[in-house]
């Protein structure tokens, strides 16, 4: 994959206005040591390297083959005569090209296996392998002589993207190891390339430029890979769209948009995420080397300590650092941050930036160069280079344009961040990025007898399912015709029992309050058309209300979610999501984050509510993950009434895959 | 000010490593046309130009002093005596330096105004004017040779970020007429430079870098100016923070944190304002020439077509797009975006753009360019700058590291982004740039009789005062010891009218829902120790609650509030805020934007509410504004109750500016 003795390059041409003709150069200009195989039946030699009629005729083994041609599947026969253990695919027209293309992927992958041929792409640049001297690749960025050479190592779904951040980090003397375009991951995708990152002894850290996520599963085991080989891997994502919200039947469903998921996901993986282009280039340094930090059992804001030359470039970072819940610190307690006006000497700044460094009551330093760095580059950011490593990370910003001072901090291994916003992005990533779960917690919950996996469940059968799972629920009877008795006692809610209604109340299904037998027997002929059986509930009161669902997320999985009740929920998107399932600690965690639930905490005098009931009962809703097969789509109560001590659900509703 | 025939440098150095060497140097250095005069005791002459024991030695005029002395005052007396009009003190230990610093700056500027010199600064780091080939500053960034000049000037309250855009904004060929450094703005401040801005031949958009605003009035009226003079005025703001809180006694104080506070301000004043520094540098060209838009009478989404080389490249603009409420849209409708791969010629790039600059569906057009703009510069933007400009902004973003091509497009006038955030936020920043408001709307309420001015307001004062601006509320009584006697219909709420006390339900200062007389009489002697009067209100129902409030903020003046009631304004900041006062129309459009009130609009079948009379109520309690001499520091109808049919409001805090 990233080191053949040989490549071969179906399709190569010597015309250079062709991209088919660029990866023979490229290969060439960034120093190939291996064998290059130009294979084109019409030419004897391209510039001069023998051209071969056919893979198959080429007189020694080739490790990588690059096909380039529109008969991919015939190359890709000759990649399996030859034993050619990976093909990159260039050629598009597969799953990129609609549903034929699909299905012509789908043909052209299953023959790949039978033949022991691994493939990236199709529709893939290919892959440039900067330590290793393999540009194996059609993206015009190989064109820049001799790109800086580095620890970090990209994996893309965009193959532009490889010339972007290529070209970028290039500009700033920031070096790369690997650089990978996967084009349409019929074969090896994300998860498989971060896994061999996390293998390979020249990348330190890894880069994920992401439309989509593929194959949740496997990147979350490159990504627990890469965390073990002690290699952070920092994702950018594409694509906040809420595609997934008009599929949903739950508020959950709805409440669960795609972005928030993949939050949810990456955190879980330990993969931290960033906001902004640059701070994907940018970041590695900070993170190269280093866990996830550790801020303590008791939850707190993330505190850094800033030096700076100008007061106005270090408010530009620490404004949006403020905004992001993160404070500044200085050791002497007074001014947040330290202002070293431009008459100190460099040594002074230095002597700062490592006090910083080594003071105790802040978890990272940020040092702000103004316009030295520009015109004396040594003068400014020596100090810094010189300062004793700490413990801790260092980020630099400088102010002015300072390619140069840039170049130096890179080759220093130091996080030096052209603008203030990216430096902070890059902080707070840092700050919230956490080491990949462990074991999936908790056992599977039984599942109730009677209730069947498949079809659509009626409400007592969902309050079975949760009753089963270990949620509380409310006491509940099901009143049959033509008396609808039934043993609890009043108030008592009704509600109508078919299977598969999602909203009730909106559809007048429910009548709730009822005070008496009379009242009773009155709203339930209204309400029992026909016959049919009804829900009775005990009403019940509490001090607030909350909504807990479980849904199987496309892309990521499994995910549970706790919000406000009511109207909030939706409103304010006053919600948050995890990985199911989760530990009673970590629903106290997700409960802790609900805004609205202010109102069970003590706020204004309020009484407090029983937040821990609530987490347990998010913690079983989570573990219907457990269940074998997971037969459940989706599933919510709404309301979960939260009392003074514990909570009980009114209101399920369980949607199984296998619907009727 | 910004063209002196002469300058005199008072405290000029020969020493090269002191920054007050600089100005002289870069004078000449830039190509200073007018005379120099160096003032130094103890030299005859700095770098073969004769120096002056004191400024009235100058045998000639002298336009412009630069002071870098300690002793300003002696400095300034010699202005005076030398009929100087401006100097600019780059010396500090004034409003810089605490409460004596402060009130040595009062001196100075009293002493100037008498001498009839004016001031820029103390604390500044001077001025640069490009364009008319003075560099009159200390500011490192003049060590550049030949920065480019251009129609941009700046204002900026940070000294040192006058070379943080500069020298930015030079390395993408992006050229600037003036940059003033404002200091502490003891006389020139950064309004009265717009103006002077506005009025300037050589200047087509201002940019204002600014960690405060310190004189509202002012500026405003210079960002009328520029906008009368067809000049857009583009803020960068410093300070998210949230100081005025502590001091607010009602939730409107609280809520109109100084930085929402500051957004309407800007809007108000129409003044353009972005969220990342480096938009500050780049968004000239996007709204140099142009008003602001027009998107028609009903508010809908911006529109902006889109055509790229690179899919990946125009996703990360798009995508940030999207999060900021703005669509894309292309002509043929199908695809969001029309994507020109790779092999498609320049030409057909050009008339694409051309196209969408032609295409009536869209409000501005984003051109995307990948790997060419990197090594095929002419090639890749001459289609872009040779298309015919159509009436819409352009925004260029250029996916690789592409110096060239972005000082071609700069050259060019076209606006280029070198990140896609930065690419986004000057396309939000130029949808959401409005026409400066124009008059106040409206004219003063009348104030209730028997209402004092002065001291501490009760409710039935504050419901008086809220009654006369035209606000409904709810039908209240006094009660009076020792009977309590009151002639309103049960049911009623009863409250402690004790005045100053704003949070009565928190101290147990109200009773709500007394439905007989018997229970009046016994809340009442509860309630009235020591037979203090009491409020008897009608209790009021109705569909929903909202927060009204009106706030003198101290930095933009009046401010008129609309939020969701209850604790949702408070614990999801469901609030908007406008500079006071607002007309009915503006009122409702506030109203519209308030997310809690979907349960009023028909959110789930609920019944609507009178939202016109929300706003009524609104621009009612704006008016408080055009009261003579603005008696209230704040006042807040909360809540008040939305009906099917009008609005009242039951309960009333008004504070007045004069407290007891």
């Amino acid at each position: 994959m990233f080191a053949p003795r040989a490549v071969a390059l179906v399709g190569a041409s010597g015309d250079e206005a062709k991209n088919t003709s660029r990866p023979q150069r490229y290969l060439l200009k960034h120093g190939y040591a291996g064998k290059i195989a130009p294979i084109n039946p019409s030419r004897s030699e391209i510039s001069g390297i023998s051209c071969y009629k056919n893979l198959v005729d080429t007189p020694y083994p080739v490790d990588h083959v690059f096909i380039m041609v529109e008969d991919v599947e015939s190359a890709l026969e000759d990649c399996g005569r030859k034993a050619v253990p990976v093909a990159s695919i260039f050629s598009d027209g597969f799953a990129d090209a609609g549903d034929a293309g699909m299905a012509r992927q789908r043909r052209l992958v299953a023959r790949a296996r039978e033949l022991g041929v691994r493939l990236l792409g199709p529709n893939s640049m290919g892959m440039i392998n900067l330590t290793g001297g393999v540009a194996l690749s059609v993206n015009a960025i190989l064109e820049m002589e001799a790109p800086p050479r580095g620890g970090t190592s990209l994996v893309s779904q965009s193959g532009t993207m490889l010339g972007t951040i290529l070209s970028r980090g290039a500009a700033r003397g920031f070096g790369f190891s690997k650089l990978v375009s996967v084009g349409n991951e019929s074969d090896l995708g994300v998860g498989e390339l971060v896994e061999l990152l996390a293998a390979d002894p020249d990348t330190r850290s890894i880069l994920l430029f992401l439309e989509t996520v593929r194959d949740a599963e496997r990147l979350a085991a490159g990504a627990r890979a890469a965390h073990a080989a002690g290699k952070p891997v920092v994702a950018y994502k594409l694509g906040r769209s809420k595609l997934g919200e008009r599929l949903a039947r739950s508020h959950t469903g709805a409440l669960a948009g795609e972005d928030v998921a993949l939050d949810a996901y990456f955190r879980d993986c330990g993969i931290a995420r960033v906001d902004l282009l640059e701070t994907l280039i940018e970041i590695g340094p900070l993170l190269a080397g280093r866990r996830p930090p550790d801020l303590g059992a008791v939850p707190r804001a993330p505190r850094v300590s800033v030096v700076t030359t100008t007061g106005g470039g270090a408010a530009s970072v620490v404004d949006r650092l403020g905004t992001q819940g993160i404070e500044t610190v200085s050791p002497d307690g007074a001014a947040p941050i330290v202002d070293l006006t431009m008459g100190k000497k460099a040594a002074a700044y230095g002597a700062v930036v490592g006090e910083l460094l080594d003071f105790p009551g802040s978890d990272a330093v940020l040092a702000v160069v103004g316009s030295s760095a520009q015109f004396h580059p040594r003068h400014a950011v020596e100090p810094i280079i010189a300062a004793p490593r700490g413990a801790k990370p260092l980020a630099v910003f400088l102010t002015p344009q300072a390619d140069q001072s840039l170049a130096l901090l890179a080759q220093a291994g130091i996080a030096a961040f052209r603008t203030p916003e990216a430096c902070a992005d890059a902080l707070h990533a840092y700050f919230t990025w956490k080491a990949p779960r462990g074991e999936k917690p908790g056992s599977p919950p039984a599942w109730p007898a009677g209730v069947p996996a498949e079809g659509n469940l009626t409400e007592a059968q969902a309050l079975a399912v949760f009753a089963a799972a270990g949620v509380p629920v409310v006491e509940s009877a099901i009143a049959k015709a033509p008396d609808y008795a039934h043993e609890l006692s009043y108030p008592v809610a009704l509600k109508i029992l078919e299977a598969g209604v999602a909203h009730k109340s909106d559809v007048g299904g429910v009548v709730l309050g009822i005070s008496s037998r009379r009242e009773f027997d009155a709203k339930a002929r209204q309400l029992a058309k026909g016959g049919a059986p009804l829900l009775v509930q005990r009403m019940e009161t509490g001090l607030a209300e909350a909504i807990v669902g479980y849904r199987e997320d496309p892309v990521v999985g499994p995910l549970v979610m706790v919000g406000a009740g009511g109207i909030l929920a939706e409103l304010y998107n006053d919600v948050v999501l995890r990985l199911a399932p989760v530990t009673e600690a970590e629903a106290l965690e997700m409960v802790g984050r609900v805004k609205g639930f202010a109102v069970l905490r003590g706020y204004r005098g309020l009484p407090r509510g029983d937040l821990q009931a609530l987490a347990r009962a998010v913690a079983a809703m989570s573990r219907l993950a457990l269940l074998a097969g997971r037969p459940l789509r989706e599933a919510e109560a709404n309301p979960v009434i939260v009392r003074g001590q514990g909570v009980v659900a009114v209101d399920a509703l369980a949607v199984l895959k296998k619907e009727k």
